[in-house]
Formats: C-alpha cells, structure tokens, sequence
C-alpha cells in the first residue's frame, strides 16, 4: 500500500503530537512536509520526528512544490479572521490535496466556502478535531445517525470554562480563585477571553451547526454569554437545589437558533460532566437522545481525531 | 437511484418498526419480502406496512426465490442455538445477498463462521442493532477510532436489569418487588432469565469482542454473575458509600478476559446510568476513554441502527 503523503502546517501541540503517534504506530502515513512558525522542513522518504527546520520557505510554497496527497492544517487559532488558515486551505483544495483541519478559525469562519471548493475540486475537508478534541462527533453523526435526522444538539464544548465552573461548583470559590487554578494548571492562557466568554465554544458550535446539522450558520450569528458572571453563590445555591451550572452550547436543526451560556443543569442529566471532559448531547428524530463524553482537549488526545480524517480518506479513495 | 430491495425475517418489535420507519422516510429503500410465523408476503414494487401474509412460504425459500440486495434479520432471539437466524443468514449470504442483523442469537453464536462466509462471498454482514439498541456503536468503533486501538469496554448493555437496580437504588426495594415492577411495566418478560442472569449482556459482549475487538470469544467463555443475589441492603450500604450496584460487562482487548458481573460504580462515574438507558466506556490507546448513551432497548429506536446498516451498503457499493 502507497503511504498516504501528508504536508502538515503548524507543529504545536496538536501537530507535532499528530506526528509523533503516526510515527510510531503506522507505516501506510508518512509526513514529507512540515511547515511552522521557525521555518520548513521537507523530505519526500518521510520526516522523522523534530526534524531541523530551515527558514525562508512558508506552509503555502511546500503546497505549491511538493509531491503530496493530504494538507494537515494544524495552524494556531485565529477566530477572529481564520487566518492564515483560510488561505492556506484554499490553495491546498485548489491544488488538488484533500485538507484534514484542527484549526477552528477556518471552519467556523469559512466553512460554507470552503466545502464548496472542495466539492468543486472533488476534493475532501475534513475537520474532525475541531470539535470534542478526541470525540469522534462528526463520525458519529455523518455515519451513525444515517436515516435518523439530529433534530438537537447541546453540549460541553469548552474544557477550560467547564473545569472553572467544577472548581467553583466542588470547592465553592469564586470565578476569580477559579480561573487563577486553571491558568496555573495550564488550562487557561494568559487572556482567557476565548474560553471565558463563550468564543471558542461558540465557534465549535457553528461548525457543528454547518457541517453536521447542514445549516448556514455564522459564528456572529451565535447568541453568546460566558461565564465571568456567574457568582460563586449562584453556583452553591443551584447545587442546593440539585442542579449545576454549566457552559451550555445549543443548537436546533429546525428553527437554526444557536447560542453559548451558562445553563442550569440537573446533577444527574448526562450533560453534567465536570472537569476538563467535554459532552454533546444529540436529540434524534427516530432514535430518542445519546450522550458522548471523552477528552475535549490535548495534544495526543486531538491528534487522534486527525489521524482518524486521514485515514478515512484512504478508505474513500 | 435504484432503492435497495430488502427481504426482511421477523416482524415482531424491532422487525415491523423498522418496516414502518423506512415506508414514511425512505424512497431508496424498499421491503419487496416479509416472512413471519404466520406467512409470507411479497411484491417486487415494494409492499406497506402489515401486508396481508399468506402461509405455506417461509423465509429460505424468500431467500431462494425473491429478487433482492439485502436481508434483515430481525427474527426472535435464541442464545442457546443460534436458530433459525444462523442457518438463514447463511443461505442469504450464499446467495449473494448481503446481510443486516438484529438477532443477537447468530451473532453471538457464529460470529467467526459467517463473517468469514461473508468475506468469502464478498458481501456485508452487519450488526449493529444487535448492541446498544439505537446507540450506534459499531459505526463508532469502526470508523471513529480509527487509528486509535480499544483497549477495553465495559458497559451497562442491558436495560432490564438495569431498571431493576435502579429501582432498588431510588426506592430501596428488593429485588422480587423490583422485578415485579418491571414485569408490570413490559419490560422484564414472564422468564426473566436472559436479563436478569446475564445471558443477554453476555451475548451482546461477545458480539463485541468479536467485531469490534477481533477477539475470537465464544459465549460460553464469558465469566457470568447476574444480579438475584444483589439484595436491598448492599444497595443501600453502596449508595451510602457513593456507590451504585450496575450489572457492568467488561472485555479487556489484551487480556481476552470477559466478564458480566454485578460491580459498584462511582455515582459520578459516566458507567452510572439509570433507567433504561445503555451505557458505553470506551478506553483507547491513544485517545483516553470514551463514554456513549442512549436508548438501549424498543422497537422505533433499534429500527434506527438497522436502517443505519442498511443505508452503509448502499455507500459501500
């Protein structure tokens, strides 16, 4: 079997872990390209892993010179304008790569263009690892609920909000002591607007709504309340009460109304999920309503999801 | 697009469900053949829900004689024998048809025969309606975790008996009264062996080992305890702890151990789900685990996951 060739831009957490797993444990991919902040690295028998990067060639001139059949877009998140992404997405499909994406700013900014040209280019895009981290969520709904339409989905997109809202909930302290907790653990970065305010489970829901629920929905478009206002005694008076209070991202096939906020949940539904896990909720028409949970988050864990793409476009050639 | 003719065994639940749910959603699929105790029914342009039956056929000769792509197997289940699924779905797919199955009996008991008949007649054999009910498990085993070995699954994957410990749980009931309740309500069965005993647990982590697992289990290896010795008061004594009793089903995908037994569950654990719900652990090499719930059991439902197999032959050709 023909390796499958893959150019992989950006080599932070996601990426270079996508690189260590498929170098360790499969023989049918081989990473001849890396592109990343320090420069290229380039090496059609393959890349072994933190190879010497060399500078003066960018991600978008390996897509136009080297011989390959997959770009990994594992660039660093910009929700704001999904670049450099988007362009470089762009020229990978119109280049003829199929595109595997991690990078939540092209997909909740462009996505709606960006299907289309790889539908024009007969060409795959695939996004698995932009939502749910490791939860296989869009081969779950592309594949399994064949026949049974989503009518809803709901769910815990944010690990990073969700663990401050558990400390809050387990220990009773307030959003401040919280989210000091989760920038010292490494869970939130030094501006925690992203995570804090709903943006990144916001944009995670728009490419939900787009690509699974088939709605044309834009990431402005989503109702969107975070978290910096919830008071540690709303929190300990819900859990009196039996109820906690989580960072809920709804989305409903038929009406098309989407929004991020803080919503009661009651401690024994399945979407009560605590710490850094993430859980989506699916309404069916047919089939009643699932829960999944796992890792919404780290490294090794979403490259999983990437090698998943990957190599479902092996199976589908 | 031509529809997919169906041959459908077995019109009780799950069998007339799935008829019903196809006949109101589905132009590419057509049922041209029913067989059931009391006859047969057929019509090449396809036939309506509760056709008049006419003795004197049975479904081998169907399987002999009707023009079709696929049958589905959704006759009464027989975990002792197998029968009269296996020695169908062997003529089936001898003749060339491919196969959807919802009878854990077969499966359960000739799994390795017929998979490997498949392969050799280059047809499908699918299964999914066989466990977890609506939850579409397989799909996600198969395609979702690509890339990305199971290490093990444990799972609560009968509602029987779950709803009885959820009863003794909530209620502090006994089991007798317990298992009355479930009588009364439909969901436990004049002989209430298969459930509460672990027969049908056991069958359904066989079919696991086996097709998502590639462990060559047989029935009869699976370690058993079910829950008539689960009195009221270690119920009780658990919960105090933190604790629910759950009927757990475990396979280990190194170990080839497998075991249906009564386990406590952290009462914050994703494997503690009440009702009659199924649940699903899923712990992975690379991806850390995985939790997925949903209706385990009724008709409607169930008719989801075989219409979901049979719309995945239709992609597969």
């Amino acid at each position: 079997m023909t390796p499958v060739r893959v150019i992989l831009a950006g080599y932070g957490a996601v990426g270079r872990s996508f690189h260590a797993l498929v170098a360790s444990t499969r023989k049918d991919v081989r990473i001849v390209a890396i592109a990343r902040r320090a420069g290229t690295a380039a090496d059609p028998a393959g890349l072994a892993v933190d190879p010497p990067f060399v500078s003066g060639r960018d991600a978008e001139s390996l897509v136009r010179d080297v011989e390959a059949d997959v770009l990994v877009e594992a660039l660093p998140t910009n929700l704001k304008t999904g670049e450099p992404g988007t362009s470089l997405i762009r020229a990978s499909l119109s280049r003829g790569l199929h595109v595997v994406v991690a990078d939540k700013g092209p997909m909740a900014r462009a996505y709606g263009e960006l299907s289309q040209l790889a539908r024009e280019k007969g060409r795959e895009l695939r996004h698995e690892a932009t939502v749910g981290g490791a939860i296989p969520i869009f081969h779950l709904l592309q594949r399994g609920f064949a026949g049974n339409p989503v009518r809803r989905i709901d769910g815990i997109l944010n690990g990073t909000s969700n663990f401050i809202l558990t400390r809050m909930l387990e220990d009773g302290l307030d959003f401040g002591p919280a989210l000091e907790e989760a920038r010292e653990l490494g869970y939130a970065e030094a501006d925690p607007t992203n995570d804090v305010d709903g943006f990144d489970a916001a944009a995670k829901l728009t490419i939900l709504a787009n690509s699974a629920l088939g709605l044309d929905l834009t990431f402005d478009k989503v109702e969107r309340e975070g978290i910096r206002g919830v008071t540690g005694s709303a929190v300990r008076l819900a859990r009196e009460e039996g109820y906690a209070i989580r960072l809920i991202a709804s989305v409903d096939a038929r009406s098309g109304e989407a929004a991020v906020r803080p919503r009661l949940v009651a401690s024994d539904s399945p979407l009560n999920v605590g710490g850094v896990e993430n859980v989506l909720r699916v309404e069916t028409q047919h089939g009643g309503a699932f829960a999944i949970r796992g890792a919404g988050a780290g490294g090794p864990q979403t490259a999983t999801a990437v090698l998943s793409d990957v190599l479902a476009l092996r199976r589908s050639e």
